[in-house]
């Protein structure tokens, strides 16, 4: 299977997602990939909540590494692997979905540097920006990238 | 309910965990508690995994992020925010348990800087480092530590 | 004295950068400031290369971090300090000048979080992205901001 | 040229230190080298400080980002980049000296991961611990390692 780069739809790179177990857990969606960006969603369910009954940082966490793997990959090519990612938590979040837009800034034959932001939706559409974060992707040997 | 620094136990600590749905989710424990220090591991099931049959790593995020917050909460006092996290991760993680171990390495006031080791041990006990971690707790307004 | 946020000019910032000993060692220079902004330029002399002839990661650290610093201050008052810095390095830097702009991309009371973007410039006006960085600054106990 | 992994003495690392013209700007000593950790020191002149008096942040960034790559190239060899780099700032620096010691926590054939203390030694030998860095570094294309 290829990515965008090398022709892969969003049909495809969904397919990448639900071969997820813990994508699948979580309930996340790919809404948008390809070009060097990826956008997921979630519905912000009551089993994801920490004890204070805020979106918990470990989901963010997790929907931004997710994000920039995509948006990464759609650079790279499917044979990627996350290597590092940096987040900042701005607010608790608390909403009815949380949306992970990623994209790249640079990329070269073997590594791809991402960002991404994190926005908490209310039903009403009102969207508020609750973590950022920057993350590197690298190419595996198997890739021919 | 206070923590560690103003008398916590590992029990009382324990249902702080307990609190968080998500980490109910994922089955979370939380195995060493205190003195600057916290320890969380979890099984790795076959829900929690990607593509490629590896531990996801928004999982290794979680857990080092979680593992962060209680270790620096240990010090802090419990009124505790996580305000970034950066995650390093060194090989694709494969094995039976998940241990997140994190202690502070600095603390003021206000803030509380902490590491994580994430170590992956197989049903025979060897253990292998597969992320390395470090974040950056607040105390939030309302605390009275 | 005050900032932005407060009605400081670029020239009030400016004598804060020229209180800085190091920044003066370097030839920093102050060109853009305010509304949660900054921007930050150096001319690339020998004497801040590295052993392969390309600019020393240590200078784009530099420039990320107080060019983050300058944009988080713009927000909060002049009672700051950087809380921590992530960089990607995204190609080896080679030009006439440095320029880092940094820009706030959430601020509370007491915490801003800010990104930075590092071109290195030709003379010819060529621009190239050479790293990118993410940073926390915090007002400290004695700000008024 | 070869480093630690392949047979170099400190001899060897510190003339690729000397050949960066900016640590000799900034006085830097590399006074450890191999097995996966490096250690740098250098005097802190009032050149090196910020508008208050203390060390600048740039100057503990650029010997973070330098002990990490110099730990890392006496695993990977000399043909190394630093891909990126995280520091927490945890107090205001003031002192003699700056010490930055690296070591490797894990290292691929083309990739290893670091973690740097900086701290700062009085006269008397006091050492304060002032900040702490994560960092990756990547062999590049040219490295036989």
């Amino acid at each position: 299977m290829t990515y965008d780069a090398t022709g892969v739809t969003l049909e495809l790179a969904t397919k990448v997602l639900e071969g997820q177990p813990f994508s699948t857990l979580l309930g996340t969606r790919l809404t948008s990939f390809g070009r060097g960006e990826a956008t997921l969603e979630l519905d912000i369910r009551d089993d994801l909540l920490q004890q204070d009954g805020y979106l918990h940082g470990g989901v963010l966490a997790y929907a931004a590494d997710n994000a920039i793997t995509f948006a990464g990959g759609s650079s790279l090519g499917p044979s990627v692997l996350t290597s590092g990612l940096t987040i900042s938590y701005l607010r608790p979040a608390s909403g009815a979905r949380l949306i992970a837009r990623a994209h790249v800034i640079h990329t070269s034959r073997r590594q791809a540097t991402c960002r991404c932001d994190l926005t908490v939706h209310d039903d009403d559409g009102t969207a508020t920006l609750c973590a950022a974060a920057q993350g590197t992707i690298i190419a595996t040997g198997n890739s021919t990238a």
